[in-house]
């Protein structure tokens, strides 16, 4: 028997594995961290060359970094976050715990430190928390072949330097936002701001989402946006790889919202077991509680099941057609209101436009609804008892009032959620969904009282 | 009475318009333009100054854009178009008629014709149809100053310069990818080889997806990625702009399919009300017909219905709560495939963990649901009649199986939909629901059959 092992990927040698990434691109590194447990990426992070180390948790993408951070000793810590983008820090620092935070926020270089205080100071998801205060600016007065010698020199320390921030040289307040390549190409001995274009720059505060950031930054092409504080001066920028990776990290969340669960913040294969189950079992539970109110409206009908057991044939078609139609108008709407397509104050135009159109779509489900029927009971499929026409008939019209309805309150619930300061996104599509359910139910049984009454009824 | 009428939008004077708008960044003229119908829009594009209305047309959020050309002058819309980016025109070119196609791509300048009908080769949304040809590319021989001198002199008529690919003087095959920020702060004098770091570059293929494209380019921070030939040849790149208009066009088509509807090319408000019954219906249509299999399915079980009515209550809980915990499943797999977490090969470890976390899942759900009919029954609010033991017993066991049903299929779908080749986001949410509501119900009366047979049943 041969006395080899095969290594499984936890137990490999941290010193080994790290002389084997050291090489590679940060991005690369951070992939095949994720793949082990936190000791082990961490022992391999206290093994990288410190330059390297700094890279790789500069990368947002790094999984568990606050807990990476938190396990480690401490003025290691300090040395690598002292290296990295300042606002990646106070990313870190947003998940660490309050000791920790205190620990080794005083062993933080002096520039490090004062900056990541002020990032910490706004408030999770706006521009000033995903800004990095490592820009370059320059005042006015000065030429262009002095500003680019100016980038030359810094350029090792700003997180970009693909946009340079003109001042006013006494106030300090920004005058014009200048892109490196239009500085290259200037005149290299007339004012800077000469290069510049005539418009003043596209800008955002610091109490804006970082959903606005991002819109302001792929509507005009930027590769960063200024960050001003109420008095004009710039505090920091947010850069397109913030953009993308917030972007990424959004997407996310919304897909996983729409699918009524908590984001997960970790991946699918490393998230464990028991937090997985957390995550999902709450907003199940939230809709089962909901739906419960079906059960109630049925016993509410216990009188007319009885009577006419054909009816509940049909429930779980009208139940869901309601809640398709809802959670279609539904998706509409978020993306309307979030691409500003719609303003909030427009509530009442798309409510003028789902009417008609919950109408149209109903009419469509009704028909083909009513021809189902008729044809089972004229094939002899299915025998719908003696009053067939008046049940297809119940059937249909039930279909109109569902599917009209769905798509107005649909429609509407976005607006009500945004006015109410929540994120449409992170609650519409499910509780929609239940919404319709219930109220499909009474508006069938409705119907059929109306229909039925003195025949089946 | 006063003379004067308000004018609305659409009879503003488009010349009038054109000047005052003239003098905005081009995404503002865009925004203004797309609240105007197109024949306005084109004749306020023809009013303004050339090089404007190149910017304008050149922005991909313009709505209608391939219509303008089309309903524009020919040597107009020709004169546009030759001033536009590349990728741009070829984008247009995919929207227009094949006879305003064969009349337009003769009269291009020869440069953008060129490009134009290389990029026309590659399928939609892919890197290759994507990318721009645009690009810096310098011999490996230059020095860094000969460089920084072309590249000042390319600026211009580039799409990008903050890339800088450097060539094989003699077979022109790609070495490295220079960012401009190193090569401004790089030795003059010294070859541009030696500022650029010593790992290839990041590179994609033509015929990679945009999604892959936008995936390297987030995942290493680039600027832009070179789209690379089979022999090594650098064809075009694809640029961060382009990568965020992609991922906010697919964000809005997968939110929108997840709703259960082909995506809106237009906005919400801009989109004809024949166009947007047409898109919805179609989904609302095939949901409509499978959930049809759901009347099959209780005709068949109809007996049962007829002797424990009681079991009617609570369809449309038991059919909800195995709908959301399969949406949920599909959810999270959807995003676990789309960000490479699970591997397609991987799907049995994906069923592996979906089997525990379903039935853990669907043990509290009946818990809730026993716990809720005992307490109705014994409280005295609805009598469930003289088996209610039995009845609660039957819609616990039915909740673990259809929520567990609902896990499984819903993170397995995805897997299937992509082996197939469909686009995961596109198609499985909606359908999950529908297959695992024909399937509750099986389960349900299965379930039913089991435990009341030889008392109710």
């Amino acid at each position: 028997m041969s006395e080899t092992t095969i290594e499984s990927p936890s137990t490999a040698d941290p010193a080994e594995l790290a002389a084997r990434l050291a090489g590679d691109r940060p991005a690369d590194i951070v992939e095949a961290l994720n793949e082990h447990n936190p000791e082990v990426a961490m022992a391999v992070l206290l093994n990288l060359p410190l330059e390297v180390a700094v890279a790789v948790l500069d990368t947002p993408s790094l999984g568990d970094a606050a807990e990476l951070v938190e396990a480690m000793p401490r003025d290691r810590a300090a040395a690598l976050l002292s290296g990295m983008s300042a606002d990646r820090v106070a990313d870190i620092f947003h998940s660490l715990g309050e000791t920790t935070r205190s620990d080794l926020l005083p062993r933080l270089d002096p520039e490090t430190r004062s900056a990541v205080r002020q990032l910490l100071i706004y408030p999770e998801n706006s521009a000033g928390a995903l800004m990095t205060t490592e820009f370059v600016s320059v005042p006015a007065t000065w030429t262009a072949a002095q500003t680019l010698q100016h980038v030359r020199m810094v350029e090792r320390t700003r997180e970009t330097i693909y946009a340079i921030y003109i001042l006013d040289p006494r106030t300090k307040v920004l005058l014009r936002a200048l892109p490196l390549r239009r500085l290259i190409s200037a005149d290299p001995d007339l004012p800077v701001l000469a290069a510049a274009t005539p418009r003043p720059a596209v800008t955002v505060s610091p109490y804006a989402s970082a959903d606005e950031a991002a819109r302001l930054i792929s509507k005009y092409d930027l590769l960063a946006i200024p960050v001003i504080d109420g008095t004009g001066h710039v505090i920091g920028i947010v850069t397109v790889d913030d953009v993308i990776d917030e972007m990424i990290k959004r997407q996310n969340e919304e897909v996983q919202r729409f699918g009524g669960m908590e984001a997960l913040d970790e991946s699918y294969i490393d998230i464990s077991f028991a937090k997985m189950i957390r995550k999902r079992a709450g907003w199940l539970c939230a809709l089962f509680l909901s739906e419960m109110l079906t059960a109630s409206a049925m016993q509410g009908f216990e009188g007319e099941l009885e009577k006419a057991l054909v009816l509940t044939l049909f429930i779980p078609l009208i139940m869901s057609s309601g809640g398709n139609s809802g959670s279609q108008a539904t998706s509409l709407l978020i993306r309307a209101l979030a691409l500003r397509q719609v303003g909030l104050a427009e509530w009442w135009r798309v409510a003028l436009r789902e009417l008609p159109a919950g109408l149209a779509l109903g009419a469509i489900l009704g028909g083909i609804g009513v021809a189902r029927i008729a044809i089972w009971q004229l094939l002899g499929i299915f025998d719908y008892g003696p009053y067939w026409v008046l049940v297809a008939l119940t059937v249909g019209l039930a279909l109109v009032g569902v599917v009209t309805f769905g798509s107005l309150v649909g429609s509407l619930l976005p607006f009500l959620l945004r006015a109410l300061g929540f994120d449409p996104a992170a609650a519409s599509a499910p509780f929609v969904a239940t919404l319709v359910d219930v109220s499909g139910l009474v508006i069938y049984f409705g119907v059929a009282a109306m229909i039925l009454r003195g025949t089946l009824l």
